[in-house]
């Protein structure tokens, strides 16, 4: 991974960071009543200090790419993290995946409670549309609009929080998934965000509708690849380097690629999918500002937390 | 009550049930994988088939009285009792209220399961802002924009979400809270959505600023009314007659403005809040066809479940 990748990478997660962080002030907007003190603390516990920030970056680092570098993608890059920061605190409730440990941390409802945790994810989803819909995130409303639907439509019961439901039905079912029945929980679970991450930078940053779709497919191959790699950590890490449980997906028979495929078949199948991310940002035609993006593949592929 | 106005009740409700019945199919959206089957069946379970549809009434009548009736006001309805049945079931959780029936039925956890109820609330809470940000629901994209960012403020952490973290809290205080912590309390828990789906009409009827100011106050006014009205039946009703555990404010302590003001002081505070209603459509000049909207008032105060 190159030094000007790692700088890119640190600048995004600090700049998403700040926004949060003033997204989630304690100071009360203005007209609107505070927010409930220990309900902020737990949304700003769930989302701020910590995680790659991956989403973020791909939000911020396609829309560079296609020549947008404001506040905008980094405020749609926040409303992505609150998104995604809500769903992990509620994966980990104890009547779903019933976790104790978050990027080495107590998960929310062991550092705050049930009730807490349960509120403060639901207010953390609103908070992702409502940074989305405001005027500072674009001033063009039909983008802001698109936005709100696309994010819609990756998070709910369609797109992620479908995937959800589908996991812990498998891991109860009496027959294995198949491979085709993996790929699609994934491409739900984990894979429509990471691909409305992309569409979003493309969008904000104004892409023409060929390099729109050759980046949507970008998105989508990056999502495959970033599971992938995600469960040969699982498979293969220790605890203390993931700062969260490993080895739990085999300990509870959850379906997954590299179960399917074995370890090299599914490091095979990851060095394929890095080639055609990068390959889709080639037909996307960004010339050099599309460096970054073809690192990013490498990156997820070779993440080691 | 009037026979006009009960026969508009009941075509909005069957209107804005037959709306979210489409939305809810099982039948996937273009383009879309399907919602896993158990999932949906919460959804539909949470959403369909119950309650009086006075937010989604809110919203077609105040449309409609300043002239306009497609199914845009309807779609809008119907994203605002997906965001309320999304607060229901979670609101219900055993780690919340822990409630068992609600409408008369088990609650969705009770039917289905915890993890089931937390991703059909989570898929709800979704489902509600794609509806507001398809152009389904309005042409213009700065309406559709202005109602998901609305929406947002009044379900988030400073509305909803934030009033029921206030009213948990309220259960194990020390000392009661103030007649003004009540109602602000209150205002954030039911009375925003109830404030929302009236600004919501009012934005889709296109109403002046003058008109849309003082629809604004009614919706605000009409959200106190109904809260008290909620807490006299809750102080007076019977289990079997509101189809949910009645007497449970006063057995677990709650703040309300019964306790705070007595039975007789709370029923002079509804009828002066039915009067400011009313005054308030007044000002916003509807003429006639803001009859509705002043019996709407007196049907939040008379309601008897």
């Amino acid at each position: 991974m190159n030094a000007m990748f790692q700088a890119r990478l640190a600048a995004a997660a600090a700049a998403v960071e700040a926004a949060l962080d003033s997204e989630l002030a304690f100071e009360p907007k203005p007209g609107e009543p505070a927010r409930p003190r220990r309900l902020l603390e737990a949304m700003r516990y769930a989302t701020l200090g910590g995680g790659k920030r991956l989403r973020a970056f791909l939000v911020i680092e396609t829309a560079r790419a296609l020549g947008r570098s404001d506040a905008g993608p980094v405020r749609a890059a926040a409303a992505i993290e609150c998104l995604h920061a809500y769903s992990l605190v509620h994966d980990d409730l104890p009547a779903m995946d019933d976790d104790d440990l978050r990027r080495g941390r107590p998960t929310a409802h062991k550092a705050f409670d049930e009730a807490t945790a349960i509120l403060a994810g639901d207010a953390l989803q609103t908070a992702a549309f409502e940074i989305l819909a405001d005027p500072a995130t674009d001033s063009n409303a039909e983008t802001r609009a698109a936005l709100c639907a696309s994010l819609a439509r990756a998070a709910g019961a369609a797109g992620m929080v479908g995937g959800q439901a589908l996991d812990l039905a498998a891991e109860t079912a009496e027959t294995p998934l198949s491979t085709g029945a993996i790929a699609l929980l994934q491409a739900m679970k984990t894979g429509a965000l990471l691909r409305f991450s992309v569409e979003a930078g493309a969008r904000l940053g104004g892409a023409s509708a060929a390099a729109a779709e050759a980046l949507s497919t970008y998105g989508a191959v990056i999502g495959a690849a970033f599971q992938i790699a995600d469960d040969l950590l699982d498979a293969e890490g220790d605890t203390a380097t993931l700062g969260k449980r490993a080895g739990k997906d085999a300990g509870r028979h959850k379906g997954t690629l590299v179960a399917a495929l074995g370890i090299d078949g599914a490091r095979r199948k990851l060095a394929d999918l890095v080639a055609e991310a990068k390959a889709a940002v080639d037909a996307a035609r960004l010339g050099e500002a599309g460096d970054a993006l073809k690192a990013t593949a490498e990156f997820v592929a070779a993440r080691k937390s």
